[in-house]
């Protein structure tokens, strides 16, 4: 496959949606939803042809059931477009102007980055999610989807490019690269000069990969260890509520719950109740010395268990006698995801949200809500676990540049 | 050298400095300040060596006098120091906070990066601006030099570590690497895990190599092609006197005019009249065969002069019949740093500022104002062609990362 010939095309289009308003981007999307409902049954034959194959190669049921497309997981993909039409549009908004002292007006103006490379995995629903994410923010998308679900990310990309060609507007807004082998992936990791970013969404191998090979800018969604620290002044049952909630609502994400870090002085009244809970929704513990005696049934922690992501039916338990050392095992393990101190006490509240180093960092609250939606986006590109242009939720912003606009009226340097 | 040593040091010395209140940075910057001046014999020791070993290699005399350091060029380090002592704290800052429907309150607090590696070339007045830059931020910072300035380096940052161990503070908040091996560069290059940023300042061949080689989040500081354009109504006297500024106030740097771009419908009244002061000022002018009539001397322009950042007294004029192929132009040749405009009018004015895909896009001023302190930033970093992250002239804020705080009453997710 020409990729340097796709990203060009990418970018010839680019500069046609960077100047649209928001009613033509709008129109399009909705145009898109349309497409996609009236495509079902494109899709469906597309889909089918991938869980066939799915199901010769042997793939997980769990795999195989995030590939399968329905008439209603179609319908959702068109309810995202529909939604992405109705938020606000980013582009173009000026974020205030500042005279300088010789009358130069200097501003910000909210552009679009340019040509978005995204590499991603089973799911193909992502394919519609990332295009209308790109669109509504005036950027080009190419996208590299896995080989397991190509038939149908070929079938959703040929309905929505057919329904942007309708709209008047470039079909090359949105790529699909469909050779589908590692080494294209790798090439495409190293366009310089031709993506403006790549963001991968997938597990921890494929993020890590991207990482390792990419020599264009990346925008890493990471892996979530996610601590819950219960403080001496916590209220226990606050502290019950919000752990189970965090590590047994959704297991397999990456804000759940995945360690619990308890003040010695709460052991005693907080972890049989707790573990009693944890136990009946079949969570396994692990826990250390001080904590497990505490402890219906507890695994002994080794110390590779308080970096680990279980992503499971598993939580680690591991006691400090103090918010400063609780903090300090935090910084140590931690991913930079999202962390949770359960307390009373002013002090220790502020000290933990400064001293904590991740994109999200609670006080009496549940680690499940680091969520574009639930943060008010509306949108949600992934969860940046970097320090760098994103950190946290990215709605759609994150898919945005700045520019500085500067009106004169003749000044030269002196 | 053990780089991972240094980078372990310096991610412990980030977190004392990322907790520091503003006066005990303040008054440790003002400490380094007074060392670099009471140090000033050490410090000019070990540049005597350089200058010599500089001048045994033959070294460029433009460069010799970039390396050599003099009492003045000491103060002037110090008065930087104390520069930005005086200036505005960006960290811990809170970037409003809004209430989500279940009541959850939700803010972004402005933090450090953690650990900032900067690669840069022979002018050792670099070493002790990047560490002012990087301890004012709460970052802790490792420095990579060139080998022409490795013992000038060392007595700077011998000189500050001993004023930061004075004040208290971990000495780690500074390392020099001083094994000047281009495989060392490299390795410092690949630190993924233990760099949160790595910012090169030099010219195009570092930025580049660093781009190529760099597994660490890259911030990069880029060249100028910068492009000034003479639209159909602008005032002329003006136009004159932007690019004569534009391209000799200073000839070698990023944000100098290098190409005139100018309407067909002006060149008669504009380019004789310039093309004189610009001879008279030693420029040479590259110009295409319609500009080249109305200019005494022209060399004819080739296609490879419009992607030229000269940094040198020559000019290309190319000729367009509207803004928008001026527009395309530029798009097409630029580097993303500063484009401009001359123009009275308001619709073109516009377009040209919308449409024109680079850092700081002008109307009837200069492009020499591309610069932190013009800009009102008190301090500058370097100047981003990137998109991410940071675009444009970058002051503190480029240095800081956010994190979303979030203040809750026992939310859970339902």
């Amino acid at each position: 496959m020409n990729l340097t010939a796709i990203a060009l095309d990418a970018k010839d289009a680019y500069r046609i949606l960077a100047k649209l308003s928001s009613t033509e981007k709008n129109n399009c999307l909705l145009a898109c939803a349309e497409a996609l409902v009236d495509g079902t049954e494109r899709i469906l034959a597309g889909n089918a042809e991938d869980m066939e194959n799915g199901r010769k190669n042997n793939m997980a049921p769990g795999l195989l059931d995030r590939l399968l497309l329905t008439p209603q997981r179609i319908e959702a993909m068109a309810e995202g477009l529909r939604q992405l039409a109705a938020l606000d549009d980013p582009i173009g908004e000026v974020l205030g102007m500042k005279k300088r002292p010789n009358g130069l007006m200097i501003g910000q103006m909210r552009v679009p980055l340019g040509v978005v490379g995204i590499i991603y995995e089973a799911r193909p629903n992502v394919t519609a999610d990332a295009f209308g994410l790109c669109f509504k923010t005036g950027n080009a998308v190419i996208l590299k989807g896995g080989s397991d679900a190509i038939r149908s990310n070929i079938a959703v990309v040929e309905v929505l490019r057919e329904a942007i060609g309708r709209c008047g507007l470039p079909q090359s807004a949105l790529s699909l690269i469909t050779d589908t082998s590692r080494e294209t992936a790798t090439e495409f990791m190293k366009m310089e000069g031709f993506l403006d970013v790549l963001i991968p969404r997938g597990g921890a191998g494929l993020i890590r990969s991207v990482v390792e090979n990419a020599k264009v800018p990346v925008i890493e969604t990471g892996t979530g260890n996610c601590h819950i620290y219960v403080d001496e002044t916590a209220d226990l049952d606050m502290a019950v509520e919000i752990i189970m909630n965090a590590k047994t609502q959704r297991v397999g994400v990456c804000n759940a719950c995945e360690s619990l870090v308890v003040h010695e002085s709460v052991r005693e009244k907080l972890l049989p109740k707790l573990s009693e809970k944890l136990a009946a929704a079949g969570v396994e513990i692990r826990a250390d010395e001080e904590a497990a005696a505490f402890i219906g049934t507890a695994v002994p922690a080794k110390e590779e268990d308080w970096g680990r992501e279980y992503l499971d039916y598993i939580i680690s338990v591991k006691t400090v006698s103090s918010v400063e050392e609780a903090i300090d095992h935090i910084n140590r393990y931690n991913t930079g995801h999202s962390e949770a101190i359960i307390t009373n006490d002013y002090n220790n509240a502020v000290r933990f949200q400064q001293d904590v180093d991740a994109a999200c960092v609670y006080v009496n609250a549940s680690t499940r809500f680091t969520d574009g939606f639930e943060f008010g986006f509306g949108a949600e590109i992934g969860i940046s676990t970097q320090k760098l242009h994103a950190r946290g939720p990215m709605g759609l912003t994150a898919l945005t540049t700045t520019k500085y606009i500067i009106q004169g009226s003749g000044q030269v340097r002196p």
